[in-house]
């Protein structure tokens, strides 16, 4: 595979001059460790990291499943990320009496670290490129559903031959390219996770939801974890070094994370249909969570603290999705995306590309590029129609509530686990069944309450998708209203205890028959209609769509060669940039900013919420050096799931950390810019001097800093 | 007429024993000044007010053509309303310096009163029925289109006669009964109005969203203004005398406001058109908007003052929508509904009604009622496909601002105005145009910022509902991305200024046509399909609504004779109840609250945002007697527009002031309810406690109750 790869990228050079867009510019790409940009970074940095560095940075990073990034920076297990990826695990540490989401939290002593519910990380340790594998177990005949479900096996195979749950191994076959490539990432899996240090939320997140994706900022964005092994503190193979220098303006760096997913090698029919449909729907749902959850904590304290953590992540996902929605409605964008698509598909229709490069074998193998544009548009088609079911049934938004969740899955082990293992669900495969079941049996809190006012609005808004006289949402609501049929169903479950979720899951079909449970009724009454809809959309939308990416995807290389990246899939990437502020409404936005002006913010704000200092940070303020570097941001390129990564230099260095993204970078979903899309991080500078000055952490600054 | 009626309800006292519902129940019914509930309240309470009474009452209330009601409580022209009916004056009055709405708001001389932009307020002298005159005018061969127009002819030839600009007289012919009955309502028009006194809004809206609609509340939801004539006082023929000694429980009450809007006579088709299509597109949209505004309010203090009376009203409205739209989706309220229309039915369709009480002119007059039904069934299914063109462009939705509801109004009037005035729209009638001249003319100042914040925005909605390729979304954002073609128009255009667009209205079309204004020429790039959309909904479901509707009110009248009441239409209502608790989970809600109670609740909350009081509050505090009541709950019949109404005891004195529902009265759009549903009042004793001992305004005491 990797010699035909060179192969059709030594063809594609001699056809480069045909192409009128450059395919990659500025400091753009998320790119693959095993595939790193040595060239790019040699002709414009003069800096080539080599294997080891390449292997140490790898080793040094951390993937939170919770959706985040880390990274080690001690010798004894410290994981650092940011504080709105460890929020939700300091809400489940947290008590009514007790809110270190909040207030804050540091253990002094190990004994005082607090261990993570169903808190997972992985460090990756190997990758190796099974494309071969997964393509020759996909015969060319097969329908698209036979084609979905024979990849998927063969998938399984694989990860369950590489993983081994007893040495905390983790294997993953990740789809890159959009099905052009399949590589297995093998992982490192630690589950015993402890909590050793946050910031008070004021200003881990100061300037809240006003402030978020905008800059200048002043965020400590900080979280400080300890890994554990057999009750001990890991020795990790690899961490990063800790950097008292900081970085200076234009200083390259590099940022090794986890970015979730970006859609930048999509067609143009698929940015229309999020443009026209997918983020509609999605915005109109996020709104309507915004108001539920916005109203309901600011009743109460208590409201607050069950409620907040999961209206930051809508309120999160919501201003980015405007952005991303405000540059999918920008024709300048759109023509580039066009004019990216006219140079690709003149290339699959060249004399040269068809004859030329391609083998018989290989047309036969891949089809007809040019005819993919047509069948992902005709995908798209239909995923509009189907966005109601697939959301709503299908995902089972429609019945929001984490008990109707562990319903939903006891429901599905009943009748999964006895198939074989190749023909079941993927998330019950082997390799992923363990993963499963620490989040099933998890002893993270809920509250009723609560659970309440979520199932009973998105059963409202069930109700209002289908009308209230479709007979599946009468059958649901069963002749009560939203209100009182969630009450019902919130009240009467007993999924709610986790004891109750492990005999009902050891129990099988049986128990899971016997069990007399609303909640397990109602998983029950939607699971056929359900699976039905997940079904349809994965062979009709999904498969499609895949084999055509995966062609497209061909030609792209055959086109660019290594000049290229994947889009991200939440597995690790290197980034590069250099420290450079922009220009915005014609003003300069300087690089950095400094600990002063976090409390000329907050003074200009009134000093009131979500401006208002902690006490500490006002008590403190005579200590601090008001000039330290605070946050900065750099031209690298990143997205959700970003978040936490480690900004490192030249040498390998923690200069500062991940925790968002100006607002012009909320269009990297789709298009790298390097003129005023911003990552922005902590500085380490500003980490250490609050460490020691705000919080009295002088154990920890010497972890990290060994003095 | 009369004549007519009476005897149709004659007719109805001997169909009545066939009937199986009682039509109206409790302390049910918003009734018209001219059929008050007599026999009811001589039976429930043995008190009958007379004419003299009733006049007084009716000529003592007042209503904010802002959208609210109010009465005049002394001989020198005060007018007290709520403060979130005067917010809007309020607002407008502040300047980024001085923030009246926040701060409150006291002008110890008249010198001191702040003149309000583009307020009017009516007083009802008189009401006519016209019935006759307006159904003659509609013969009965006529097209919708056409008995539309001549209905719409007939009403502003009625409307001309009685008004009289000069001496301030309005006159508006109501719809009432659907269609049913046609009133005209004779009013003295104020538009010289002055803000007098507000308390702080933190204590006016104490609890702000997450105590809206609930009770028990703490809530001085006040505000004084005064009305003038000539740069004088007005003393008005009839204000209310202020009542020190307040209520006691189980005391008959009065309410005179002007409820809105309800939909008691709705059939089951059109009430199922709002729970599946029109509340829920109404709440997508609130939530929408609510987010917006509260993300964008939070950015600064400048921000807040510009948007939150917006917010507030959004969040308002959404709340209500969310009670309304859960009684709809309760399919107890529904079969309540189902066997009312059964009840309805089966009269229209009886041989009594179709043989006996009409006469063969009136059948022909009136069409055959039981198919009224299926008109209007046709309707709501005809509506729910033009729910995006009549909101986005008929309404104007998709272009947020108030400079393109100005354009709008400028591009129309030099269209209608040379019109003959039966056949120019309805709101630019000889009777309406003056108030239209006063809202176009406004002094009102508007933010840039905010006028960009919104346009782009509603442009974004507008694009993602038809989609980005749609013809006229592409010509209405010409290239553009929403916030590009948003800063464009708001930047560009010249009807900001009063002045412009005086000069433009004189104008004419030439002045229009001449004007090279782009949002002059986004409001004429829309007009061809805004107007044909508003006629397409008036011809093909208002008026066939109208129509049908108009059958079943008659045949209601012949069922329940005057023991009933019309709908809610924005026009001066009567409504009676006790001062009353009740009872929720169980436990019994008390029906006063004291001051002491407003302390407990900040303390409990943390006095913190929205339960925070105001700094004279907490001073004053020892100086208050804290048993005094503050809020109380009655059965009164409301609905929104009631805000600001007096409570009036037996003796037509002010006893309170209404200034919400509780969240059990959310469902009253549609159904009365006496069990829980309750009307929450601002208790007169509270409002005197507080002026003296908090606010110093001994003035205000005296003129309000002589001592």
């Amino acid at each position: 595979m990797t010699q035909r790869t060179r192969l059709v990228a030594a063809g594609a050079v001699m056809l480069l001059t045909m192409s009128s867009t450059a395919p990659a510019f500025g400091d753009e790409g998320m790119w693959l460790f095993n595939a790193p940009p040595l060239k790019q970074l040699q002709e414009k940095y003069q800096f080539e990291p080599d294997a080891k560095w390449l292997d140490h940075v790898q080793k040094s990073s951390v993937r939170f499943n919770s959706g985040g990034s880390g990274s080690f920076v001690s010798a004894t297990g410290l994981v650092m990320t940011n504080h709105h990826v460890g929020a939700g695990d300091l809400q489940k540490a947290s008590t009514l009496e007790k809110n270190y989401l909040r207030d804050g939290f540091h253990a002094k002593t190990p004994a005082d670290e607090i261990k993570c519910e169903a808190l997972e990380l992985n460090v990756l340790q190997s990758i190796e490129n099974v494309t071969e594998q997964v393509t020759a177990a996909v015969k060319a005949d097969l329908a698209p559903a036979e084609a979905f479900q024979a990849r998927q096996a063969k998938i399984g195979q694989i990860e369950k031959a590489a993983s081994d749950d007893a040495k905390h191994v983790r294997a993953d076959v990740v789809t890159l390219f959009a099905g052009g490539q399949y590589h297995l990432y093998v992982y490192k899996k630690y589950t015993d996770i402890r909590i050793v240090f946050a910031p008070e939320k004021a200003v881990a997140f100061f300037g809240g939801d006003p402030d978020n994706f905008e800059y200048p900022r002043y965020d400590l964005d900080i979280c400080f974890f300890r890994v554990y092994e057999n009750d001990k503190p890991v020795a990790p193979a690899h961490y990063l070094k800790w950097s008292e220098a900081g970085t200076t303006e234009n200083e390259l760096i590099f940022v090794s994370g986890h970015p979730g997913r970006t859609t930048r090698q999509n067609t143009v029919a698929e940015l229309e249909y999020q443009r026209d449909t997918g983020y509609p729907y999605l915005l109109q749902r996020l709104f309507r969570g915004e108001v539920l959850l916005n109203s309901w904590t600011q009743r109460s304290a208590a409201n607050m603290q069950k409620g907040e953590e999961d209206l930051f992540g809508i309120q999160n996902s919501r201003k980015a999705r405007i952005g991303g929605l405000q540059g999918l409605l920008d024709p300048k964008l759109m023509a580039r995306k066009m004019a990216e698509e006219k140079r690709l598909r003149e290339f699959v229709t060249s004399r040269g590309y068809l004859n030329g490069v391609r083998t018989p074998a290989e047309t036969a193998a891949i089809g007809n590029p040019a005819a993919a544009f047509d069948t992902i548009a005709a995908a798209e088609k239909l995923r509009a129609t189907m966005i109601n079911d697939a959301t709503l049934i299908g995902n089972g938004s429609a019945f929001n509530s984490a008990y109707f969740g562990y319903a939903r899955t006891l429901v599905r082990a009943a009748a999964e686990k006895p198939k074989p293992a190749a023909e079941r669900l993927p998330e019950f495969g082997d390799a992923r069944l363990k993963s499963l079941e620490e989040a099933l049996f998890t002893k993270e809190p809920h509250f009723d309450d609560f659970e309440m006012l979520k199932l009973a609005d998105s059963l409202t808004a069930f109700a209002n998708q289908y009308g209230a006289n479709d007979a599946l949402v009468k059958q649901v609501l069963a002749g009560k209203s939203p209100r009182d049929r969630a009450a019902e169903l919130v009240g009467g479950t007993k999924v709610k205890d986790p004891a109750v979720r492990r005999k009902l899951y050891e129990g099988g079909q049986a128990a899971v028959d016997a069990a007399a449970d609303p909640m397990i009724d109602l998983a029950k009454l939607v699971d056929a209609k359900a699976r039905e809809v997940r079904k349809a959309f994965e062979t009709t939308v999904d498969e499609p769509k895949r084999q055509a990416y995966a062609a497209l995807a061909k030609a792209r290389y055959a086109l660019d060669g290594t000049n290229t990246y994947p889009d991200a899939t939440f597995t690790l990437r290197l980034s590069y940039g250099t420290v450079k502020g922009y220009t915005e409404d014609g003003k300069p936005v300087p690089a950095y900013t400094t600990m002063d002006g976090l409390y000329a913010r907050s003074a200009e704000q009134g000093n009131k919420y979500p401006f208002e200092l902690p006490p500490r940070w006002v008590e403190r303020k005579a200590k601090l050096n008001l000039s330290t570097p605070f946050n900065f941001v750099s031209t690298a390129d990143i997205i959700g799931g970003n978040s936490g990564s480690p900004v490192v230099n030249k040498k390998g260095e923690v200069v500062g950390i991940i925790f968002d993204g100006n607002i012009q970078s909320l269009v990297l979903d789709f298009v790298y810019d390097q003129e005023q899309a911003r990552a922005v991080s902590v500085d380490s500078r500003a980490i250490v001097e609050a460490l020691a000055k705000v919080y009295d952490a002088a154990g920890l600054v010497t972890e990290l800093t060994g003095k």
